[in-house]
This record gives C-alpha cells, structure tokens and sequence, in this order.
C-alpha cells in the first residue's frame, strides 16, 4: 500500500499493553511504523515506573522515542477514549480479566493470549490452570489465524491471536485437510522447535545462556495441543523443543495421505489455499529458521513419498507467531492491505 | 576396569585411518587414552604431509604427541604388521576397497563409514552412489550397534560400525520392537536434529558459521533411512535437520503402541534390555543434547500418551555416534569391560 | 525524509556490482528500499549464471524479485549507460581495475573495498599484495566515513568507503583527537572483534562452523591498521578478533588523554562533532554487538579514570562498516536527507 | 602421575562447599577422578533439600553418584572431622566468615572466591562493598596462581586462589616484569572476554539466552582490577566482556617494552619461567577459547612490533581460572605431581 491509498482509509488510534515484553515490543516497533494505525500509548505493568522504551531494549535508541506508562486500572475510561484498537501482549489471566472491559468501551481487541482461543471452555482448568473467567466471550472471539479466518469473523471485535506453534502448524497443515487429502483417522506427528524468545522475558535457569542446548519439553501436555486440534479437527502429537537460538520456530509435521493421492494434488492444495496470501511462501526448498527470523512470513515446504508427506514450516514466533499476526488481522479488520506495516525493512541474520 | 585389571587381558595395537577428521580425532583421543589399546600410527589421506596431530586440532598440544602421517599404500605390508586392529574413518569408498586388505593382512576393522552397513547389495547404488565393491563382505561385516551385537557377531573381523543417526534410533526403538510393543504396522516418525560436525571438516558454504540456521535436509531419501530400516525390520519416516550447534543429535520419535501397552510394560521393555548397558541412560526427565556432547552415552527418555509413545533419543553424533561406539566394540571384541576408556573426564559444555 | 520531499529531488539510478556477497547483498536490500536511488541492475562475478537474488539468499523469497546477473566486461558501454551511480563490492583488485572505467562513463563510484583508501601508494604491495594499478587516483577519491566527510570532498565521483574497522575505530576516536584531548604521543590501543560475515561468503576452514571460536589474529599487519593510522594522524596498536556470531563489530578502545581534560571536556568533544549526525549514537551505557546488529547505527560510549579513557564503539560490519555507509555517502552526495533508506524497519535480533 | 606412584603419597579427603554452582560443579567433577583426593560429602547452602549431583548437573548421571548436602553450621565439628581439606566455592562473605572456622579445625582451605585476594584490606569496602571480617587473615593467604606460588607459602594453610581474569592477565605479564622488560611507567592495557559462566548459574535477566550478546562492563570498577595491579606491582586499564559462549576467557593484552628489547628476549623470558609448567602452553599460532574450554591449560601467544607487545592469554574461566587451579594448588601443596587429574579425559568443542 502506498502512503497516498492509505490516508484514504481512515487512520486507527492503538494501545498496546504488556510492551515490555518481547511480543509487546514487536507490536511497538511494528505499529510505530504502521502507516494506519498510530500508537497512542504503550503501557506495561501497573507496579513499574514509566521508563523509556529505548531503556527496555537499547537496539531502538534514536529510533523510537517512546515512553512505556504503568497501566492505571483506575485510568481504564480515559485511556480508552484515546484509542480505537487495544493489543494485549499480557499473560492470559490479565486478558480474561481486561479484556471485556475494553471491549465495553468499544475498543477492538486483539489478545495475543491464550485467553480466547479455546472455544471448549472445559479445557481451561486443565490447561490453563483455573477455569475461564468470561466463558461467555469465547464464542464471539473468532480464533485468529489470518489465512484462514473468514469475512464475517472480521465483524467481531475481540480477536484471540492465534498461538506461535499452532500457526507454524495449522498453516502447514491446513490446506491438506480442507482438500481432504489427509487418510482416514490420520494422527499427524509435530515436532517443533522454538527459539528462546518463546518463553518470555522474565529471567529462569532455564532459559539461562549456559543451561540452554536442545531439548524436548511439554509432552503431550502443552497447552497448544488442544489449540492445534481445534483448529485442524483431530488429534495430532506435538511435541514442542527449545533450541539455541533466540527467535524462530521450525515444525516439521508429518502425516500419511490418503492412498492414491499425487504430488500434484498436494501442490494444488497449497496453491490454491495460499497463491494469493503474501505472507505465505511456497518455496521450493526446505525453510531454514535463519530465512524467517525477523520477518512477518510463514514458509513453507513439503515432499512425499508413497503416502506420507513431510511439511515443513517455519515463522518468526514473536512475529508471524505473534506480533504481526496480530497487526496482519487489524489490517484484515480495517480494509488495510493485509501486509501494511509488516514488510517494510527486515532482519538480516 | 582398574588399570591392573586390563594389564591380565592382553593388549592391542592399534592403527587409525582418516584421522585427520572429526571422528578420526575422536579416535585419536580415545585410543591415546584407551590402557588396553595402544595407538601405534595415525594416517590420513595419501596426498598430505606428516602433520602434528596438535597443529590440526590445537586443543591436544602438550597433550597428544602424535603426527598424522600420509596413508602409504605400497606400504601396506609393513603397516599392518604394526597393529592388530584398524579403525577406519574415511569415505565410505576408501572403506569399501580398503577393509578387504587389512583383513586379509589379519587385522580386526572397525569401520565407521557406510561401506559395510547394508546387507541388500542392491540398496548401495541408490543411497552411496555406486554399486559395491566386495557385495560379498557384506553378510560377514556385524552391524556395529554395540548394545545388541551378539556373541557370534563378535567373533567376526569386520565391523561396520552403526551410523550417527541410526545408533539414536534404532537404541530408542529396539526395546519395544523386540518387546512387541508396537501397533502392527506402526511407521515409527523419527525427527532428528544434528549439529555441524556431522557433515564432516571440509569447508562448504552450506556449513560456514554464517549459514547454519535449522533446517531439515534429505527428507526420504538419505542413506541413513534405509540402515534404519533394515535394524528395525520396518519402515520409518526419518526426516533430518541439520542444528546451530557443534556436536550431538536429539532424535524425537513418535511411534503407535498396541492397544492396551501400559505404562509399565513400556518401561520394562526399557529396563530389560538396558539396565546392565552401560553407555545407555534411562532418564526420568527429557534429554538435552548439551548434556550428552563430549560423552560416550546414550539418554533416553520416553512418555505415553494412550497409544502414542514418544521417544526422545540423544547422543553426542561423533561418539556414541562414531568414535566412542567403534572403541565399545572393540572393547566387547577384544574382551575388555565395555566400559573402558570412554568414562574418563568428559566435555564440559 | 518524507516520500514527497524525495520526489523533489532527482531520482538517481543505480548498479552493483558483487551482489551476491554479503556486503554487496546488503546493498541490495537497502538501494530496493531507497526512495530516491533505483536499483536498475546487480551483477556477479562474470562467469556466473544468472540467478535469482532470493535463490542467493531465501530470505529475500517474495521481497526481492531481482535477478543477478553476471558481469559483462564487453557491455560496459550499455550497462553503464542505464545508471548514474555504481557500488562495488568486489575484491580490491577488481575495483581497482573497474573503478576507472566505470569514472571514464561518468558514473559516480561508490567502492566498498579497500582499493582506494590508502592514500600513500607506496603501502599497497605490503598490505594489499601487490603495487596500485592506478595510484594517480588515490588523491581524488575521498576517503567515506560519512560523518567526516568535507562538502568538497563529496564533489568527487569516487569515493572509497570506510573499512568495517575503521569505521568503528575513528568514529570512537576522531572527536577526541580533533578535539586535541588526547596526550602527546598516545598510541590507542584498538581490540575489535568482528563477527564472521566479516570475512566473506566464501566458504574456508577458518569460517566453518566448528572451528570459530574466539580468538586474535593479524596482530600488527592487518591491512585495516595502516587505514585507521591514515584517519587518525597516529600510530595505534589494532588487535582484531574473529568471535562466534555473524554479524556485527565491538572494538574497546584504551587511549590516554592529557592531563587534567575533564569529563566534561570529552562529553562535549563528542556532543560538539555527533550532536548532529544521525547515524552516531552516544550512549549512556555500554553498546552491545546485538543491539547494533541489522541497524546503520554507530553505539558510542566512554568511561574515564583519571587520564585514561576507554570508548567502546560498536556497528553492524555489513551496514554501517560497509553497505549502509556507502548509501549514506550517496545520500549526502545528491543531498538527499542522510538517512534515507537507512531507518526502516530492521533487524531485531 | 600413575596411580601406583600416587598410592605412595598420602591420600587427603576433601569436602566442597558451594557444590552447587558452577565452580563447585568442576570441583566436584576434578575431585571424584583425582587419584589421591577423596571426596567425602559436597554441600550447598544450608537452606536446600539434599539432591542428587546428577539432578542439579543432569550430564553427569550415571557417572557421579553422589548428593549434594545442605550445609550444617551446627555440624561443622563433624563435618571438620571427614576432611584434611574444604574447598570453598562461596560468594567472598560466606568465605570470609566460614574459612577461619574451618582452618581452626585444621583443614587446608583453598577458597575460590575474592575473600582472601587482596592484601590492602583498605580496597574490600570499595570493591567488595564492605569491610573485611577478618583482616588478621589477609597476610597469611598466600594468592593461588599455581605457576607463580613460592614453596614457603605453600606451607600456609588458607589459599587464595586466583580470580579468573587475574589467572589469564598475570600469568601473561608477569614473566615480562619479572624479566624487567616493561618500558618504565608502562600501562599494560587488557581486554578480556569471558563466556557466560562466569557470571555464576543465578538466573539474571543480563545473563539470559535472549538478552547476551557481545559488551564490555564494569570500566575501571570490576573488582579484579585492584587483584591484577597487586600481583603485577603496576596500574593497568583493565576492560572486561561478556561473550555470547558458555565457558571461557581471551585475554588480549598490550604493553610497551624497554627501547631494544628484542625478540628473543622475550621468547627467553616465556621460556624461562614457563617452560616446566605443566598447564601454561606457549602457542606458536593464537589461541582460541575454543581450544582451552574444558581443559585446565592456560594458551599463551605473543607477538611484537618494535616496542609494542600483544600477549594473548585463554583459560576456561570455571577451570584454570577456578577450580582446576584450586586442584592444582592442592597438588603443590601436598606434593602430588601437579597435573594429578588434571589431564584426563577433556571437553571436545
């Protein structure tokens, strides 16, 4: 999108909360840049004292002249009335809480969160900890995996991000499935791998620099497990690594297709789900985690054999993972381009 | 084995070819440190000049008072009567002619290449490129896997000795295939991730330090899947990646049990075949190939989930993986306790 | 600078040539990205096949639709008629060769090598290997640290762009020495550590990735010295490192001031001469290689002890010690704001 | 050593105390394979549950089968009685406070950490953040740095062993001021890098895998600074870093030389004073900290251009520069050979 087409769509005032952390500070670098959507606030815990965003993370000295504010409960009305989109970069049990009352203000809200993207409020206590707190929201908060959400899903206002392993998953694996070409009662098996960025700013031994290596967690038990087969429709095993390096997610998922089914009809699966999505990309070699790392795209790469298909797919997890899935919806939302704001410069690794 | 021990078995000579590579140095350090095995000569490849064994891998100065000389072939004769045993870490081409000559000089080989791994003669064209040299070493050359070699194989010469990802493998899986723990039919999806010096010293683009991301490579079609195959007796989806880091593999399996197997029926498949194996470790908690690098062990650790187990497998890819696995099976060949020489200080990462 | 200010200046059209190294990859992103310089062509080494830049570099898959071409000496007259402007980033001696040619067609040259930084002949064959082909044009090409540079300097047509360690090394010292704080006959001592881009995408033992660690070489001969001794007016002991990451340059700074300057004396050196440069950033805390890496920034920061000093001074190597450094000296060249296509988006890491 | 010479010596039994960070965890490992040091019991802070070495340092399961106590204040009678020897790897107060008792129960105590460093007692407020407790002890704990401790203040009874930028600046130095080839006045100036080990196995945000990167801290303030000038008689600048790599330190160090000092006085002083010092290696070509990272070797490497030296020095930081030297003392102190377990085995990077 031009700078000109964009000031004919009317320009979104934003706030950010929990911009101290590592997705909040993508948003913050990626809404600063957004020619649509102005960032009105960024607000980080009620407890801390505002502090320089440049303070936070030195790499935007000079760039980006921003205060990160204490959030005010108390201050909720004035703070609304500032903005027109809410992004939630917080821990989910802040998101229950918070959320319903910016939408009562008549803020749209995007919650990067866990907090919404369950529809079977039952699998809260089990996965989450405690049961859900606003149940009732579940079903108007449609499940945002931006490729695949649909035009009168955009109409709602409260818009639960789609989680970093689920959308490296459910985008590679998708397409097959709504072509039909998985076998019956076909299990998928996912393995992926973060990088360290995953598990959140706050410092633990083990996301330490010495006790980092590779290696397996959450067997069977993460609390994306039940998100990817919501979203895909039938069980899958995920097991979910930590690898040492700092941003990015590979998963490699594999799956057996119905007998019969070519190459061909894979290849038109995907061509014809993702031809027209950017922020997709088809290759026609194995996606390294170096080539998404600080970009806003999902590659993907698959190949066969008889009946079962390897795909590969890798993201930035702070960015297509979370971030800029999160601005590429609020484009969706507002009539942007879908990749407004989210191609702009890069990482170069 | 206390030193007075190893001095009532009998001691042997040792040569090794290929020492100018990674596993080739494994080999050097090990035998230098072996008190049963004395290393009489290390070769690398014909063209080169003699070479501290320190000025190529400076870490070993006033440590290894070796030269690596040039491979003589004219010279043959007067090698072999050196030394009893050879280790071979070269191409599996170089394998492949040479083994049948310091057999017939009387030696014992342990080969680490691919040379003498497949026992379907007609697997080699398609996975080594060419059709093999001496098909009819192949039924008298024991598959190196040092924890399930039988007695009778060890009266064999030639051993061929397991591949890197087949050891993490088929270590992970044999206890329930023997066991009879899985589905029928069950296609075992083994995801592994290897750091760098697999690939070997030789300088490439696709292994310089600023290339290496995490990527998969050889989906279906690497020569390791095959050797998988044949040790299990079933097919594998085996996909491998290529890791940012120097040593190991961390091999994530996901396979099918049979109805009704139980938690503890998986675990005492585990236990009765490895509970007196050594350089293999049952862990309770998840692998980390931080923790295997620079040792001679195998980690393993699994959890069920229903029908679906996952197996996660580690080692360190030049050892348990190469060196250290070829020196196990010396120690089993040769009577010593399996143990010897691959305890001693360890890597410290 | 705003789209429309851009406009108002005359576009200028531009060629690289050594686009498919890292350095001159850089290029390419930036110049696709300027708003005011058009990248008509890039070129590679002239037996080349033609191939894509994001085949080069995935990366870049659905950004940069850009094919590299091959170099075609006998074209010269055809491909330099297309462009105003040609960046080079070849081996010294190819620019060396090309530089004049490309003058004589009335191009101006932006040469990222070291070819005409050197402004004393008569010190090529030591540090560069071999006598200057065309020594009459040493006096005439500036030399390009971008916030030294003189307004009549930058009416020449070539220009030799700062080295990678210099850029770090006088921008860190230059306001000192300018200032005249430093003590009669001090001699700086430089120790600057480089990240592997620094050496070049070809592939070699040194880069790979089991061998970097961390660790000095050229000590006293590397041909950066004689460069930074050229900028500064004095003798200095310049020690580089080669550590384990890819990107980026920290170079600490050791120098004695004369007695009695004050703190206040060095703040205000450095405030007077970078106040108003936008690419230099003083710190109030210590730069970090991963805060400056994927940006154009300069880090500067310094701490006092009586009369020693020690600013530590950091940059990516590919953009401010190379790539964006050339853009920025075009920049200023055509007047164009010095920043332009220098702030988007970037690397975060 | 032979373990038959080493059975001639007296056997000692040691405790560790501190066994649960970092450098306890080498003390732990280089003790359990010493010949003629036994373990008796490794403890942590009083306030901790017993756990196994192999739970808190999960790469050494099946290989030191041994719990880490709590330590007992109360028990200090009983715990004195175990022991000829304790090993302190505390932070400076808890050694401060603990090491006068255990001496006064007639253990040796080799304490790692800065309490016994200094001998100016006046320096502990400013570097150390508060008086010291026992001054009186001061004088009689000689300073640990193996190669340069004298016969007479081996028969103390408190050392202090070296800090680890100490260890690598002063055993590059100090041959050169012995030697009296310093120019008069000279200021040597050292830039060390230390990996992130060094910073202990506390979770910080500063030491996180997300956060490091490559940064120089602690300008004229660290406290080694004040032990490097005291064991050196003479100011130095002295710069540290930290690397983004888990063990080890380069030290690069610039000095001026007398007018005409030669070459091969120098090589002569190296010579001199190094060459029946078992650990120090003097390097023909420059060392790599992936070279000494889990060995117990200092790598020296010096090169000169008239006047000006570059000496570079590489310890691993949690051995030579801690715990290994701390063996090393014990072995000079009870008359063991001074490598006793100090050679086997080793890290392979």
């Amino acid at each position: 999108m031009s700078q000109s087409q964009s000031k004919l769509l009317s320009k979104k005032r934003a706030i950010i909360l929990g911009a101290a952390g590592y997705s909040g500070a993508e948003l913050v670098q990626l809404i600063s840049q957004h020619p649509a959507i102005e960032l009105v606030a960024a607000y980080a815990s009620a407890g801390r004292k505002p502090e320089a965003f440049a303070s936070l993370y030195p790499r935007y000295s000079n760039q980006l002249d921003l205060q990160v504010l204490p959030w005010q409960p108390e201050a909720i009305n004035e703070i609304a009335q500032q903005a027109d989109i809410a992004f939630l970069a917080l821990p989910h049990e802040a998101s229950e809480a918070l959320a319903p009352q910016l939408l009562a203000k008549g803020l749209v809200v995007f919650d990067l969160s866990g907090a919404f993207r369950l529809k079977n409020a039952a699998l809260y206590p089990e996965f989450y900890g405690c049961p859900h707190q606003h149940p009732e929201l579940l079903p108007q908060a449609p499940y945002g995996l931006a490729e695949w959400i649909s035009a009168s899903e955009l109409e709602q206002s409260l818009f639960a991000v789609a989680g970093c392993y689920p959308t490296a998953s459910a985008l590679a694996l998708l397409p097959l499935i709504k072509a039909g070409l998985l076998a019956d009662g076909a299990v998928p098996v996912i393995n992926a791998i973060s990088g360290v960025s995953g598990a959140g700013r706050k410092a633990s031994l083990g996301t330490s620099f010495c006790e980092v290596g590779l290696s397996a967690y959450g067997f069977f038990g993460h609390r994306h497990r039940p998100e990817i087969e919501q979203t895909l429709g039938c069980s899958v095993v995920f097991t979910p690594h930590l690898g040492n390096f700092k941003r990015g997610i590979l998963a490699t998922i594999s799956v057996c297709l119905k007998a019969g089914i070519s190459k061909a009809e894979v290849d038109a699966a995907y061509q014809q789900y993702y031809q027209h999505k950017p922020m997709v990309r088809l290759l026609p070699r194995s996606p390294n985690v170096a080539d998404v790392a600080g970009t806003c795209f999902c590659d993907l790469h698959w190949q066969q054999h008889g009946q079962q298909l390897v795909v590969v797919s890798a993201i930035d997890n702070l960015l297509k993972g979370a971030a800029a899935q999160a601005v590429q919806l609020a484009n969706l939302k507002f009539g942007y381009p879908e990749t407004t704001g989210l191609l702009a410069g890069g990482y170069r690794d």
